[in-house]
């Protein structure tokens, strides 16, 4: 099959964070509009060239009053990705596509949530216990919430016990991902965990979640906001600073799915929308695993980073526990991953924030340094609908 | 400018929908199900082919849920499209351009509601009065709301009339547009209103809602669904069915925007964004207004077919008025606006249904046909972030 042409057209050219805490203090429109204008200047672009603004589905901010606060006078791209942490970098596909396609030149994609402070997500939602479950999300919950299943912990302990079932999986081969993911976390100063590094005693001792996730095995809840500029490659060659190109981007959902993590699959070991992501990345790239010099993988919980270790063919399928025991995650590893300390241990920003320390990297700019990173994998979401992008240093 | 890469790439290759009624007696996802199953018995192209899904953020059904049902087993796209009627055209914006990047080969439109059986839009939402008015469209609504602006009607009021105060339109002005649309109706045996045209003395009679606007002024509220299937133009000329090219695409924001109809803006007799999105139309598609045969304007309000009508530059600011006064968006008239009778007599399907109309008026299948029809202008929303397309007979 012939290369996508959305394949290495667009590029990001600013990105940016806020702080991320616990409380933020001021609201997510405030967030998203000092995430947004702060990418803008590290692009230097001004917000009158902005001509596409996209979300989540889940952002409560409307693009309207984003545009209105940041100075943009007018839009000729938006939309929003569904399924939460899924649509991180579906807003980057989605952009790139509009850029490929001449929709738009100039495209900010924005995440922001007091997702601690405000709107807990790792809490059962109220409107999921409503007695008026007759559409969208609700009606598939309806199936499974009244036998316990009502967070997204919960849905993927089932995946979680399954795959260790099968491959002799511990709950310390989990902890070792969050101690990896702490250890990285430990020395970067936006992280919440900075400073704070983790035992595997530690993560042992935590409380249990949702059997076999325990507190440690889940990610934060965090109030921030990030966003990134993206646009054409020729226009970012003439930015100041280096372009990070979207070689390859994707998004994929998989068969007969039902909520998170799909109890209903015939096999639920593995993360068949991240092998759907990935076979597109590396076709539309012409980059195998081997090409890649640090990955991001979504962490809402440490089993997920096991899980697209293999769908991504980075190990072989039940290989991913030994593959991390090895320290091929780890600080000169084979295969770095969340070098930011992820969402276990930077922030819980749907992903974003992962996408900004891949952007870190390939600019050499992050506090975790891979030398001479030039190729990074990112993925947004497991176990739902969920995104990739391949992005290289341009 | 040069043309985008998106002009003319995809096309409609199936389009559907259910039969359209005040309570369908069965569920919005059965509707999505059923009018794409349709879409893509229409289109000759089997289930197992679509590899993107999308729809309006409006949209209760789950992307998960309508593949699950369809038997699709893997999305490569997938988005949704904020601001209710706005969306129409931009989920076939973002089909075309998934198509224009490679990101998808066959991409499914829906909108499915059960607007006047279950959900009806035409009233205030109670979660719009939640005293918990801190994020997104909540937050925009607070300044307006306790002040009685909580209904589309009441928004759109404003605008109408400044408009009719600066430019002599009246209340029998808008009553005409109706009144033509109801005349189309009449003859569409899938309008709500076939068999039942209107006399202007009934307009004029009928309650106020929000003045200027009178109930036969509104829209209706209606249940049902709509689908169309989406590929591009190459796999299109091998499929059964006359291609309907998308020749031109876009969505479009304005400045200053809040709410619907924007009340803070220095002009408010106008439609800013439809001006954007006709901006891009008659570039993309080298067209002028005098190019196309028939136009569908959005028409969820009757004074907003007079405020397209000159946005698009069919006539002069202040004219729109005399324009249908002349018959000009009748049967036979220079140019035929809402031929299946509109959201005003056919229904009210978040303007989905008008695309539908649009392609049956390619097709040269619509029951109301223009003679030799070969392009149609489409608008979804108006006096919101809202979406165009321009339509050609392949």
């Amino acid at each position: 099959m012939s290369v996508a042409p959305i394949a290495g057209r667009a590029a990001i050219v600013g990105a940016a964070t806020t702080e991320f805490s616990k409380n933020s203090g001021r609201s997510e429109l405030r967030l998203a509009v000092e995430a947004i204008s702060a990418a803008l200047r590290d692009a230097g672009i001004e917000p009158a060239a902005v001509d596409g603004l996209n979300s989540f589905t889940m952002d409560n901010n409307e693009i309207t009053a984003v545009a209105r606060n940041l100075g943009v006078p007018r839009l000729t791209f938006f939309a929003q990705t569904p399924w939460g942490g899924g649509g991180g970098c579906g807003t980057l596909t989605h952009a790139a596509a509009a850029i490929t396609s001449g929709l738009a030149d100039v495209v900010v994609c924005f995440r922001a949530m007091n997702e601690r402070s405000q709107q807990r997500l790792g809490q059962p939602p109220a409107s999921s216990a409503s007695p008026a479950m007759v559409t969208g999300r609700a009606l598939d919950n309806a199936w499974s919430q009244p036998f316990g299943i009502s967070t997204a912990a919960s849905m993927m302990a089932l995946a979680a016990r399954r795959h260790m079932h099968e491959y002799g999986v511990t709950s310390e081969d989990l902890g070792r991902v969050t101690v990896q993911e702490r250890d990285y976390a430990a020395t970067n100063p936006n992280a919440w965990f900075h400073g704070r590094p983790l035992t595997l005693d530690e993560h042992q001792a935590s409380r249990m979640i949702a059997d076999p996730l325990r507190l440690l095995d889940c990610c934060q809840e965090s109030d921030g906001a990030v966003a990134f500029v993206v646009t054409s490659i020729e226009r970012a060659r003439d930015l100041p600073s280096t372009p990070v190109v979207i070689e390859a981007a994707t998004q994929g959902a998989g068969s007969n799915h039902v909520q998170m993590a799909t109890p209903y699959r015939e096999d639920i070991t593995g993360a068949e929308e991240i092998e759907n992501v990935g076979r597109v990345l590396w076709r539309q790239s012409g980059r195998t695993s081997a090409d890649v010099d640090l990955a991001i993988l979504y962490d809402h919980f440490s089993f997920a980073v096991l899980a697209q270790l293999e769908a991504l063919g980075f190990c072989q399928r039940g290989e991913a526990a030994e593959f991390v025991r090895s320290g091929a995650i780890g600080r000169g590893g084979q295969l770095p991953v969340n070098t930011n300390g992820g969402q276990l241990g930077e922030a819980y920003i749907h992903g974003f924030n992962g996408i900004a320390e891949a952007v870190r990297q390939l600019r050499r700019t992050a506090p975790n340094q891979v030398a001479d990173a030039s190729a990074a994998l990112v993925t947004s979401g497991s176990h739902v609908p969920t995104s990739g992008v391949l992005l290289a240093r341009g």
